[in-house]
Protein backbone atom coordinates (compact mmCIF):
# COMPACT_ATOMS: atom_id res chain seq x y z
CA UNK A 1 0.00 0.00 0.00
CA UNK A 2 2.70 2.39 0.89
CA UNK A 3 4.77 1.77 -2.08
CA UNK A 4 1.51 1.68 -4.11
CA UNK A 5 0.84 5.17 -2.85
CA UNK A 6 4.19 6.95 -3.16
CA UNK A 7 4.75 5.79 -6.64
CA UNK A 8 1.08 7.36 -7.26
CA UNK A 9 1.67 10.88 -5.68
CA UNK A 10 4.76 11.11 -7.50
CA UNK A 11 3.36 10.86 -10.60
CA UNK A 12 0.68 13.03 -9.78
CA UNK A 13 3.46 15.59 -8.79
CA UNK A 14 4.62 14.91 -12.39
CA UNK A 15 1.21 15.58 -14.07
CA UNK A 16 0.35 18.75 -11.33
CA UNK A 17 3.65 20.61 -12.07
CA UNK A 18 3.36 19.55 -15.98
CA UNK A 19 0.15 20.94 -16.44
CA UNK A 20 0.95 23.96 -14.51
CA UNK A 21 4.03 24.18 -16.43
CA UNK A 22 2.21 24.57 -19.36
CA UNK A 23 -0.58 26.94 -18.52
CA UNK A 24 1.75 29.42 -17.70
CA UNK A 25 3.87 29.46 -20.46
CA UNK A 26 7.09 31.91 -19.31
CA UNK A 27 8.20 30.12 -16.01
CA UNK A 28 9.20 26.36 -15.06
CA UNK A 29 9.35 24.99 -11.28
CA UNK A 30 13.05 24.81 -9.76
CA UNK A 31 13.31 21.52 -7.74
CA UNK A 32 14.88 21.12 -4.47
CA UNK A 33 15.14 17.72 -3.42
CA UNK A 34 15.69 16.99 1.01
CA UNK A 35 16.32 14.30 3.06
CA UNK A 36 15.30 13.77 6.67
CA UNK A 37 18.51 12.86 8.92
CA UNK A 38 15.93 10.73 10.86
CA UNK A 39 14.98 8.56 7.35
CA UNK A 40 13.26 9.70 4.11
CA UNK A 41 13.01 12.91 2.61
CA UNK A 42 11.56 14.90 0.00
CA UNK A 43 10.78 16.41 -3.81
CA UNK A 44 10.29 20.26 -3.48
CA UNK A 45 8.77 21.79 -6.76
CA UNK A 46 8.44 25.35 -6.57
CA UNK A 47 7.38 28.48 -8.97
CA UNK A 48 7.68 32.32 -8.84
CA UNK A 49 7.59 35.21 -10.65
CA UNK A 50 5.29 33.28 -13.50
CA UNK A 51 2.86 35.08 -15.38
CA UNK A 52 0.32 33.20 -14.22
CA UNK A 53 1.61 31.47 -10.59
CA UNK A 54 3.41 34.29 -8.37
CA UNK A 55 4.20 31.84 -6.57
CA UNK A 56 3.67 28.09 -5.88
CA UNK A 57 4.81 24.47 -4.69
CA UNK A 58 3.85 21.02 -5.23
CA UNK A 59 6.14 19.21 -2.69
CA UNK A 60 5.79 15.33 -2.22
CA UNK A 61 7.30 13.79 0.79
CA UNK A 62 8.23 10.48 1.95
CA UNK A 63 9.60 10.33 5.57
CA UNK A 64 10.06 7.17 8.24
CA UNK A 65 11.86 6.65 11.93
CA UNK A 66 10.77 6.71 15.05
CA UNK A 67 7.37 8.67 15.59
CA UNK A 68 8.61 11.91 17.46
CA UNK A 69 7.37 12.72 20.63
CA UNK A 70 4.93 15.61 19.65
CA UNK A 71 3.40 12.96 17.39
CA UNK A 72 3.14 10.27 19.87
CA UNK A 73 1.81 13.24 22.23
CA UNK A 74 -0.57 14.04 19.46
CA UNK A 75 -1.85 10.58 18.57
CA UNK A 76 -2.31 9.24 22.01
CA UNK A 77 0.33 6.71 21.47
CA UNK A 78 3.43 5.89 23.26
CA UNK A 79 6.96 5.09 20.89
CA UNK A 80 6.32 3.36 17.27
CA UNK A 81 8.27 3.37 14.59
CA UNK A 82 5.82 5.34 11.67
CA UNK A 83 6.06 6.05 7.85
CA UNK A 84 3.69 8.69 6.39
CA UNK A 85 3.24 10.11 2.91
CA UNK A 86 2.16 12.91 0.91
CA UNK A 87 1.99 15.69 -2.01
CA UNK A 88 0.61 19.21 -0.66
CA UNK A 89 0.48 22.25 -2.99
CA UNK A 90 -0.35 25.39 -2.92
CA UNK A 91 -0.73 27.89 -5.67
CA UNK A 92 -0.80 31.99 -5.19
CA UNK A 93 -1.68 33.30 -8.64
CA UNK A 94 -0.67 36.75 -9.58
CA UNK A 95 -4.01 37.89 -11.02
CA UNK A 96 -6.54 38.93 -8.03
CA UNK A 97 -9.68 37.56 -10.08
CA UNK A 98 -7.85 33.66 -9.73
CA UNK A 99 -8.36 32.08 -6.67
CA UNK A 100 -5.53 30.07 -4.64
CA UNK A 101 -6.09 26.62 -4.08
CA UNK A 102 -4.31 24.53 -1.80
CA UNK A 103 -4.63 20.39 -2.40
CA UNK A 104 -3.15 17.83 0.25
CA UNK A 105 -3.16 13.63 -0.41
CA UNK A 106 -1.77 11.89 2.12
CA UNK A 107 -0.99 8.06 3.76
CA UNK A 108 0.53 7.13 7.31
CA UNK A 109 1.18 3.77 8.84
CA UNK A 110 2.21 2.78 12.37
CA UNK A 111 3.93 -0.02 13.48
CA UNK A 112 4.08 -2.50 16.43
CA UNK A 113 7.11 -3.92 18.02
CA UNK A 114 7.31 -6.67 15.12
CA UNK A 115 6.91 -4.42 12.66
CA UNK A 116 3.95 -4.82 11.66
CA UNK A 117 0.81 -2.25 10.79
CA UNK A 118 -1.00 -1.47 13.82
CA UNK A 119 -2.74 1.58 12.09
CA UNK A 120 -3.06 3.18 8.66
CA UNK A 121 -4.98 6.01 7.62
CA UNK A 122 -5.09 8.37 4.29
CA UNK A 123 -5.96 11.79 4.32
CA UNK A 124 -6.51 14.91 1.90
CA UNK A 125 -8.67 17.64 0.44
CA UNK A 126 -9.08 20.87 -1.85
CA UNK A 127 -10.27 23.54 -1.15
CA UNK A 128 -10.36 27.21 -2.98
CA UNK A 129 -9.57 30.97 -1.69
CA UNK A 130 -11.08 33.17 -4.16
CA UNK A 131 -10.01 37.26 -3.95
CA UNK A 132 -13.10 37.47 -6.20
CA UNK A 133 -16.05 35.52 -5.94
CA UNK A 134 -17.32 34.49 -8.95
CA UNK A 135 -20.26 32.19 -8.46
CA UNK A 136 -19.49 29.77 -11.27
CA UNK A 137 -16.07 28.80 -10.12
CA UNK A 138 -17.25 27.84 -6.53
CA UNK A 139 -20.05 25.76 -8.50
CA UNK A 140 -18.00 24.17 -11.24
CA UNK A 141 -15.25 23.52 -8.47
CA UNK A 142 -17.68 21.64 -5.92
CA UNK A 143 -19.60 19.86 -8.36
CA UNK A 144 -15.77 18.23 -9.60
CA UNK A 145 -15.43 17.37 -6.15
CA UNK A 146 -19.33 16.19 -5.64
CA UNK A 147 -18.96 13.59 -8.85
CA UNK A 148 -15.45 12.42 -7.75
CA UNK A 149 -17.19 12.12 -4.17
CA UNK A 150 -20.23 10.21 -5.73
CA UNK A 151 -18.23 7.21 -7.25
CA UNK A 152 -17.39 6.56 -3.92
CA UNK A 153 -20.17 6.91 -1.61
CA UNK A 154 -23.30 8.97 -1.78
CA UNK A 155 -22.60 10.45 1.70
CA UNK A 156 -18.75 11.67 0.82
CA UNK A 157 -19.28 14.75 -0.63
CA UNK A 158 -21.42 16.41 2.14
CA UNK A 159 -19.99 14.94 4.89
CA UNK A 160 -16.39 15.80 3.72
CA UNK A 161 -17.27 19.21 2.53
CA UNK A 162 -18.50 20.36 5.79
CA UNK A 163 -15.65 19.34 7.33
CA UNK A 164 -13.14 21.26 5.37
CA UNK A 165 -15.44 24.32 6.13
CA UNK A 166 -15.14 23.42 9.20
CA UNK A 167 -11.38 22.83 8.95
CA UNK A 168 -10.43 25.77 7.30
CA UNK A 169 -12.11 28.09 9.95
CA UNK A 170 -10.03 31.67 11.23
CA UNK A 171 -11.67 31.36 14.39
CA UNK A 172 -9.98 34.68 15.47
CA UNK A 173 -12.01 36.69 12.61
CA UNK A 174 -15.24 34.59 12.18
CA UNK A 175 -14.82 33.80 8.55
CA UNK A 176 -13.65 30.99 6.21
CA UNK A 177 -10.05 30.92 4.94
CA UNK A 178 -11.65 30.55 1.45
CA UNK A 179 -14.89 28.91 -0.08
CA UNK A 180 -13.81 25.26 0.81
CA UNK A 181 -14.05 21.97 -1.16
CA UNK A 182 -13.24 18.63 0.76
CA UNK A 183 -10.96 17.99 4.08
CA UNK A 184 -10.87 14.13 4.96
CA UNK A 185 -8.72 12.81 7.50
CA UNK A 186 -8.01 9.52 9.40
CA UNK A 187 -9.84 6.96 6.71
CA UNK A 188 -8.94 4.00 8.32
CA UNK A 189 -10.43 0.54 7.09
CA UNK A 190 -13.20 -0.60 9.00
CA UNK A 191 -16.46 -2.44 8.75
CA UNK A 192 -17.76 -0.43 5.25
CA UNK A 193 -13.99 0.35 3.75
CA UNK A 194 -11.18 -1.49 2.97
CA UNK A 195 -7.81 0.38 3.11
CA UNK A 196 -7.95 -0.09 -0.88
CA UNK A 197 -11.59 1.54 -0.68
CA UNK A 198 -9.99 4.40 0.44
CA UNK A 199 -6.81 4.39 -1.41
CA UNK A 200 -9.09 4.06 -4.50
CA UNK A 201 -11.12 7.18 -3.01
CA UNK A 202 -7.56 9.73 -1.76
CA UNK A 203 -6.37 8.84 -5.23
CA UNK A 204 -9.85 9.50 -6.92
CA UNK A 205 -9.76 12.72 -5.52
CA UNK A 206 -5.97 13.59 -6.54
CA UNK A 207 -6.82 12.47 -9.95
CA UNK A 208 -9.72 15.36 -10.37
CA UNK A 209 -7.38 18.30 -8.54
CA UNK A 210 -6.59 19.63 -12.26
CA UNK A 211 -9.82 19.33 -13.47
CA UNK A 212 -11.27 21.51 -10.16
CA UNK A 213 -8.70 23.83 -10.69
CA UNK A 214 -7.19 24.74 -14.39
CA UNK A 215 -10.56 25.28 -16.22
CA UNK A 216 -11.20 28.52 -13.35
CA UNK A 217 -7.50 29.99 -14.30
CA UNK A 218 -7.98 29.72 -17.82
CA UNK A 219 -11.39 31.64 -17.63
CA UNK A 220 -9.73 34.35 -15.06
CA UNK A 221 -6.37 34.78 -15.78
CA UNK A 222 -6.88 37.64 -18.51
CA UNK A 223 -9.27 39.42 -16.67
CA UNK A 224 -8.37 42.80 -16.42
CA UNK A 225 -7.38 44.15 -12.66
CA UNK A 226 -5.91 47.68 -10.91
CA UNK A 227 -3.89 47.98 -8.10
CA UNK A 228 -7.31 48.14 -5.99
CA UNK A 229 -7.97 44.49 -6.56
CA UNK A 230 -4.31 43.72 -5.98
CA UNK A 231 -4.16 45.72 -2.71
CA UNK A 232 -7.60 43.92 -1.41
CA UNK A 233 -5.74 40.20 -2.88
CA UNK A 234 -2.98 40.83 -0.80
CA UNK A 235 -4.91 41.88 2.42
CA UNK A 236 -6.75 38.86 1.95
CA UNK A 237 -3.51 36.71 1.67
CA UNK A 238 -2.81 37.94 5.43
CA UNK A 239 -6.09 36.57 6.74
CA UNK A 240 -4.66 32.75 4.39
CA UNK A 241 -1.12 33.36 6.45
CA UNK A 242 -3.08 33.89 9.30
CA UNK A 243 -4.40 30.52 8.94
CA UNK A 244 -1.40 28.61 8.28
CA UNK A 245 0.38 29.92 10.74
CA UNK A 246 -1.87 30.39 14.05
CA UNK A 247 -4.84 27.30 12.87
CA UNK A 248 -3.31 24.99 10.54
CA UNK A 249 -2.54 21.40 12.20
CA UNK A 250 -0.15 20.51 8.94
CA UNK A 251 1.87 23.60 9.40
CA UNK A 252 2.93 23.65 13.08
CA UNK A 253 2.88 19.79 12.82
CA UNK A 254 5.73 20.51 10.67
CA UNK A 255 7.32 23.41 12.57
CA UNK A 256 7.22 20.90 15.54
CA UNK A 257 8.66 17.86 14.19
CA UNK A 258 11.94 19.70 12.56
CA UNK A 259 10.15 19.51 9.25
CA UNK A 260 12.19 21.39 5.90
CA UNK A 261 11.00 24.99 7.47
CA UNK A 262 11.25 26.17 3.32
CA UNK A 263 9.24 23.23 1.87
CA UNK A 264 6.30 23.93 4.57
CA UNK A 265 6.40 27.55 4.33
CA UNK A 266 6.20 27.52 0.75
CA UNK A 267 2.32 28.07 1.38
CA UNK A 268 2.57 31.34 2.15
CA UNK A 269 1.68 34.11 -0.08
CA UNK A 270 4.47 35.55 -2.20
CA UNK A 271 3.21 39.55 -1.32
CA UNK A 272 0.81 40.51 1.87
CA UNK A 273 -0.15 43.63 3.29
CA UNK A 274 -2.04 44.39 6.70
CA UNK A 275 -4.09 47.37 6.88
CA UNK A 276 -5.22 48.42 10.60
CA UNK A 277 -9.06 47.73 10.73
CA UNK A 278 -9.82 47.30 6.94
CA UNK A 279 -13.51 47.30 6.10
CA UNK A 280 -14.61 46.85 2.50
CA UNK A 281 -17.12 49.48 0.85
CA UNK A 282 -20.47 48.11 1.63
CA UNK A 283 -22.33 46.37 -1.62
CA UNK A 284 -18.62 46.05 -2.84
CA UNK A 285 -17.85 42.45 -4.46
CA UNK A 286 -15.18 42.72 -1.56
CA UNK A 287 -18.01 42.90 0.65
CA UNK A 288 -20.10 40.15 -0.63
CA UNK A 289 -16.80 38.18 -0.69
CA UNK A 290 -16.68 38.48 2.93
CA UNK A 291 -20.12 37.79 3.94
CA UNK A 292 -19.85 34.58 1.67
CA UNK A 293 -16.73 33.53 3.89
CA UNK A 294 -18.67 34.28 7.02
CA UNK A 295 -21.49 32.27 6.43
CA UNK A 296 -20.27 29.28 4.44
CA UNK A 297 -22.57 28.33 1.57
CA UNK A 298 -23.72 25.19 -0.20
CA UNK A 299 -22.50 25.49 -3.83
CA UNK A 300 -24.77 22.34 -5.45
CA UNK B 1 -1.22 50.31 42.50
CA UNK B 2 -3.57 49.42 40.11
CA UNK B 3 -5.58 53.23 39.74
CA UNK B 4 -1.35 54.37 39.64
CA UNK B 5 0.14 51.84 36.76
CA UNK B 6 -3.21 52.35 34.51
CA UNK B 7 -2.25 56.32 34.99
CA UNK B 8 1.13 55.94 33.87
CA UNK B 9 0.46 53.75 30.91
CA UNK B 10 -2.21 56.58 29.96
CA UNK B 11 0.26 59.70 30.28
CA UNK B 12 2.71 57.04 28.73
CA UNK B 13 0.62 56.75 25.85
CA UNK B 14 0.36 60.31 24.98
CA UNK B 15 4.02 61.53 25.12
CA UNK B 16 4.36 58.69 23.39
CA UNK B 17 2.04 59.30 20.35
CA UNK B 18 2.79 62.88 20.70
CA UNK B 19 6.84 62.59 20.48
CA UNK B 20 6.39 60.19 17.05
CA UNK B 21 3.67 62.60 15.41
CA UNK B 22 6.22 65.17 15.54
CA UNK B 23 8.82 63.31 14.23
CA UNK B 24 6.88 62.09 11.61
CA UNK B 25 5.08 65.32 10.73
CA UNK B 26 3.05 64.21 7.74
CA UNK B 27 0.08 62.15 9.64
CA UNK B 28 -1.29 61.79 12.86
CA UNK B 29 -2.80 58.69 14.88
CA UNK B 30 -6.09 57.80 14.71
CA UNK B 31 -7.65 56.24 17.52
CA UNK B 32 -10.37 54.09 18.70
CA UNK B 33 -11.90 53.28 22.07
CA UNK B 34 -13.28 50.19 22.87
CA UNK B 35 -15.07 48.04 25.37
CA UNK B 36 -14.97 44.37 26.51
CA UNK B 37 -18.24 42.97 27.11
CA UNK B 38 -16.67 41.01 30.22
CA UNK B 39 -15.26 44.30 31.38
CA UNK B 40 -13.11 47.20 31.18
CA UNK B 41 -11.73 48.33 27.26
CA UNK B 42 -8.84 50.32 25.74
CA UNK B 43 -7.50 52.93 23.39
CA UNK B 44 -6.10 51.71 20.25
CA UNK B 45 -3.78 54.50 18.35
CA UNK B 46 -2.60 53.81 14.97
CA UNK B 47 -0.53 55.64 12.55
CA UNK B 48 -0.20 54.79 8.89
CA UNK B 49 1.27 55.90 5.71
CA UNK B 50 3.34 58.30 7.74
CA UNK B 51 6.41 60.08 6.25
CA UNK B 52 8.30 58.07 8.95
CA UNK B 53 6.32 55.47 10.15
CA UNK B 54 4.53 52.84 7.57
CA UNK B 55 2.26 51.50 10.00
CA UNK B 56 2.19 51.37 13.86
CA UNK B 57 0.27 51.31 16.66
CA UNK B 58 0.50 52.50 20.74
CA UNK B 59 -2.26 51.12 22.24
CA UNK B 60 -3.37 50.73 26.43
CA UNK B 61 -6.04 48.55 28.17
CA UNK B 62 -7.34 48.16 31.32
CA UNK B 63 -9.55 44.82 31.72
CA UNK B 64 -11.06 42.93 34.47
CA UNK B 65 -13.61 40.34 35.27
CA UNK B 66 -13.57 36.41 35.74
CA UNK B 67 -10.08 35.09 34.41
CA UNK B 68 -11.06 33.33 31.46
CA UNK B 69 -10.82 29.96 30.94
CA UNK B 70 -8.08 29.55 28.92
CA UNK B 71 -5.72 31.58 31.26
CA UNK B 72 -6.71 29.59 34.40
CA UNK B 73 -5.16 26.70 32.69
CA UNK B 74 -2.02 29.10 31.82
CA UNK B 75 -1.54 30.07 34.80
CA UNK B 76 -2.10 26.87 36.79
CA UNK B 77 -5.39 28.75 39.21
CA UNK B 78 -8.87 27.71 39.43
CA UNK B 79 -12.02 30.59 38.79
CA UNK B 80 -10.50 34.29 40.36
CA UNK B 81 -11.64 37.42 39.23
CA UNK B 82 -8.54 39.42 37.59
CA UNK B 83 -7.17 42.84 36.84
CA UNK B 84 -4.61 43.57 33.77
CA UNK B 85 -3.55 46.75 32.25
CA UNK B 86 -0.88 47.44 30.01
CA UNK B 87 0.47 49.79 26.91
CA UNK B 88 1.93 47.73 23.91
CA UNK B 89 3.33 49.38 20.91
CA UNK B 90 5.08 48.12 17.44
CA UNK B 91 6.48 50.47 15.13
CA UNK B 92 6.96 49.55 11.26
CA UNK B 93 8.88 52.51 9.61
CA UNK B 94 8.93 52.87 6.00
CA UNK B 95 13.02 53.06 5.70
CA UNK B 96 14.56 50.32 5.72
CA UNK B 97 17.80 51.93 7.20
CA UNK B 98 15.28 52.48 10.66
CA UNK B 99 14.59 49.25 12.75
CA UNK B 100 11.00 48.22 13.69
CA UNK B 101 10.87 48.64 17.74
CA UNK B 102 8.28 46.69 19.78
CA UNK B 103 7.56 47.53 23.58
CA UNK B 104 5.23 46.49 26.48
CA UNK B 105 4.66 47.30 29.77
CA UNK B 106 2.12 46.09 32.04
CA UNK B 107 0.82 44.89 34.86
CA UNK B 108 -1.65 42.39 36.64
CA UNK B 109 -3.82 41.60 39.69
CA UNK B 110 -5.42 38.10 40.63
CA UNK B 111 -7.94 37.90 43.43
CA UNK B 112 -9.46 35.79 46.17
CA UNK B 113 -12.71 34.92 46.49
CA UNK B 114 -12.78 37.90 49.32
CA UNK B 115 -11.31 40.27 46.41
CA UNK B 116 -8.45 40.70 48.32
CA UNK B 117 -5.15 40.90 45.87
CA UNK B 118 -4.18 36.91 46.03
CA UNK B 119 -1.16 37.22 43.53
CA UNK B 120 -0.21 40.28 41.39
CA UNK B 121 3.19 41.11 39.37
CA UNK B 122 4.50 43.11 36.70
CA UNK B 123 6.16 42.61 32.79
CA UNK B 124 7.21 44.33 30.11
CA UNK B 125 10.17 44.92 28.09
CA UNK B 126 11.43 46.61 24.38
CA UNK B 127 13.40 45.37 21.81
CA UNK B 128 14.65 46.86 18.69
CA UNK B 129 14.68 45.02 14.81
CA UNK B 130 17.11 46.18 12.31
CA UNK B 131 16.59 45.27 8.71
CA UNK B 132 19.90 47.21 8.25
CA UNK B 133 22.73 46.72 11.59
CA UNK B 134 24.61 50.06 12.69
CA UNK B 135 26.17 48.76 15.42
CA UNK B 136 25.98 51.77 17.11
CA UNK B 137 22.51 52.03 17.18
CA UNK B 138 22.36 48.66 18.61
CA UNK B 139 25.03 49.61 21.54
CA UNK B 140 23.11 52.97 21.83
CA UNK B 141 19.66 50.92 22.21
CA UNK B 142 21.08 48.66 25.26
CA UNK B 143 23.05 51.29 26.78
CA UNK B 144 20.00 53.06 27.29
CA UNK B 145 17.99 49.75 28.71
CA UNK B 146 21.50 49.39 31.20
CA UNK B 147 21.56 52.53 32.48
CA UNK B 148 17.98 52.43 33.18
CA UNK B 149 18.02 48.89 34.71
CA UNK B 150 21.48 49.59 36.21
CA UNK B 151 19.34 52.16 38.84
CA UNK B 152 17.44 49.33 40.05
CA UNK B 153 19.71 46.27 40.67
CA UNK B 154 23.08 45.91 38.71
CA UNK B 155 21.74 42.70 38.17
CA UNK B 156 18.66 43.50 36.18
CA UNK B 157 20.33 44.02 33.01
CA UNK B 158 22.07 40.81 32.20
CA UNK B 159 18.82 38.95 33.53
CA UNK B 160 16.67 40.79 31.15
CA UNK B 161 18.76 40.99 28.06
CA UNK B 162 19.15 37.76 28.33
CA UNK B 163 15.72 36.55 28.46
CA UNK B 164 14.67 39.02 25.81
CA UNK B 165 16.87 36.58 23.53
CA UNK B 166 15.46 33.62 24.85
CA UNK B 167 11.74 34.77 24.25
CA UNK B 168 12.37 36.48 21.10
CA UNK B 169 13.93 33.03 19.43
CA UNK B 170 12.33 32.40 16.27
CA UNK B 171 13.02 28.49 16.76
CA UNK B 172 11.77 27.25 13.76
CA UNK B 173 14.25 29.42 12.14
CA UNK B 174 17.48 28.88 14.62
CA UNK B 175 17.08 32.85 14.60
CA UNK B 176 16.38 35.72 16.92
CA UNK B 177 13.71 38.45 16.38
CA UNK B 178 15.93 40.87 16.43
CA UNK B 179 18.71 42.33 18.34
CA UNK B 180 17.16 42.25 21.39
CA UNK B 181 16.87 44.65 24.37
CA UNK B 182 14.94 44.00 27.74
CA UNK B 183 11.92 41.13 28.61
CA UNK B 184 10.83 40.29 32.24
CA UNK B 185 7.61 39.04 33.31
CA UNK B 186 5.91 37.82 36.99
CA UNK B 187 7.68 40.73 38.58
CA UNK B 188 6.01 39.61 41.80
CA UNK B 189 6.98 41.52 45.21
CA UNK B 190 9.39 38.96 47.47
CA UNK B 191 11.95 39.12 49.61
CA UNK B 192 14.32 41.52 47.80
CA UNK B 193 11.49 44.06 46.20
CA UNK B 194 8.43 45.38 47.04
CA UNK B 195 5.50 45.63 44.59
CA UNK B 196 6.74 49.69 44.77
CA UNK B 197 9.86 48.34 43.20
CA UNK B 198 8.56 46.63 41.07
CA UNK B 199 6.55 49.32 40.06
CA UNK B 200 9.29 52.17 39.67
CA UNK B 201 11.37 49.58 37.83
CA UNK B 202 8.64 49.05 35.05
CA UNK B 203 7.78 52.59 34.63
CA UNK B 204 11.69 53.67 34.78
CA UNK B 205 12.02 51.40 31.87
CA UNK B 206 8.73 52.88 30.05
CA UNK B 207 10.17 56.31 31.03
CA UNK B 208 13.23 55.80 28.63
CA UNK B 209 11.39 53.77 25.73
CA UNK B 210 11.84 57.24 23.03
CA UNK B 211 15.74 57.62 24.70
CA UNK B 212 16.03 54.42 23.35
CA UNK B 213 14.56 54.80 20.11
CA UNK B 214 13.74 57.99 18.68
CA UNK B 215 17.80 59.10 18.47
CA UNK B 216 17.94 55.83 16.21
CA UNK B 217 14.90 56.85 13.93
CA UNK B 218 16.29 60.61 13.63
CA UNK B 219 19.80 58.89 12.44
CA UNK B 220 18.97 56.42 9.54
CA UNK B 221 15.35 58.25 8.49
CA UNK B 222 16.98 60.28 5.69
CA UNK B 223 19.03 57.57 4.60
CA UNK B 224 19.14 56.53 0.75
CA UNK B 225 17.55 52.89 0.42
CA UNK B 226 16.47 51.45 -3.23
CA UNK B 227 14.36 48.56 -4.36
CA UNK B 228 16.70 46.05 -3.37
CA UNK B 229 17.15 47.13 0.26
CA UNK B 230 13.14 47.59 0.58
CA UNK B 231 12.97 44.27 -0.74
CA UNK B 232 15.18 42.51 1.68
CA UNK B 233 12.68 44.56 4.68
CA UNK B 234 9.55 43.37 3.46
CA UNK B 235 11.42 39.58 3.45
CA UNK B 236 12.54 40.15 7.03
CA UNK B 237 8.95 41.34 8.12
CA UNK B 238 7.77 37.93 7.06
CA UNK B 239 10.23 36.53 10.08
CA UNK B 240 8.59 39.03 12.05
CA UNK B 241 5.00 37.58 11.58
CA UNK B 242 6.02 34.20 11.93
CA UNK B 243 7.09 35.11 15.39
CA UNK B 244 4.14 36.91 16.60
CA UNK B 245 1.65 34.36 15.20
CA UNK B 246 3.67 30.74 15.59
CA UNK B 247 5.30 31.85 18.93
CA UNK B 248 4.28 34.93 20.79
CA UNK B 249 2.11 34.29 24.04
CA UNK B 250 0.88 37.63 24.12
CA UNK B 251 -0.37 37.44 20.57
CA UNK B 252 -1.90 33.67 20.85
CA UNK B 253 -3.69 35.04 24.14
CA UNK B 254 -5.26 37.61 22.76
CA UNK B 255 -6.78 35.74 20.02
CA UNK B 256 -7.74 32.51 22.40
CA UNK B 257 -9.23 35.20 24.95
CA UNK B 258 -11.32 36.66 22.60
CA UNK B 259 -9.33 40.31 22.90
CA UNK B 260 -9.76 42.65 20.29
CA UNK B 261 -8.52 41.46 17.00
CA UNK B 262 -7.66 44.86 14.92
CA UNK B 263 -5.68 46.11 18.29
CA UNK B 264 -3.57 42.56 18.77
CA UNK B 265 -2.68 41.96 14.93
CA UNK B 266 -1.79 45.88 14.71
CA UNK B 267 1.76 44.74 15.61
CA UNK B 268 1.63 43.03 11.74
CA UNK B 269 3.87 44.73 9.59
CA UNK B 270 1.87 46.64 6.51
CA UNK B 271 3.60 45.10 3.44
CA UNK B 272 5.60 41.63 3.67
CA UNK B 273 6.82 39.19 1.33
CA UNK B 274 7.68 35.45 1.63
CA UNK B 275 10.04 34.35 -1.34
CA UNK B 276 11.47 30.63 -1.45
CA UNK B 277 14.53 30.29 0.35
CA UNK B 278 15.84 33.36 -0.26
CA UNK B 279 19.49 33.42 0.68
CA UNK B 280 21.20 37.05 0.97
CA UNK B 281 24.61 37.23 -0.87
CA UNK B 282 27.71 35.86 1.09
CA UNK B 283 29.46 38.65 2.48
CA UNK B 284 26.57 41.15 2.64
CA UNK B 285 25.03 43.44 5.18
CA UNK B 286 22.20 41.16 4.73
CA UNK B 287 24.04 37.65 5.50
CA UNK B 288 25.71 39.97 8.65
CA UNK B 289 22.27 40.74 9.99
CA UNK B 290 21.14 36.79 9.67
CA UNK B 291 24.63 35.93 11.30
CA UNK B 292 24.20 38.23 14.27
CA UNK B 293 20.90 37.16 14.50
CA UNK B 294 21.51 33.37 15.05
CA UNK B 295 24.12 34.04 17.43
CA UNK B 296 22.91 37.10 20.00
CA UNK B 297 25.65 39.44 21.03
CA UNK B 298 26.61 41.50 24.25
CA UNK B 299 26.08 45.19 22.86
CA UNK B 300 27.73 46.93 25.89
Amino acid sequence: MKASFFKYINTLQDQITTALENLDGSVKFIEDQWSRPEGGGGKTRVIQNGTVFEKGGVNISGVHGPLPKSMQDYFGVGEAQFYACGLSLVLHPKNPMVPTTHANFRYFELYDAQGNIQDQWFGGGLDLTPYYLFDEDAQHFHQVCKTACDQHDPSFYTTYKERCDTYFWNSHRGEARGIGGLFFDYLRPNTEKTAQQWYDFTTGIGDVFLDAYLPIVERRKNLEYNASHRDWQEIRRGRYVEFNLIHDKGTLFGLKTNGRIESILMSLPPKVQWAYDHQPRLNSQEARLIDVLKNPRNWI
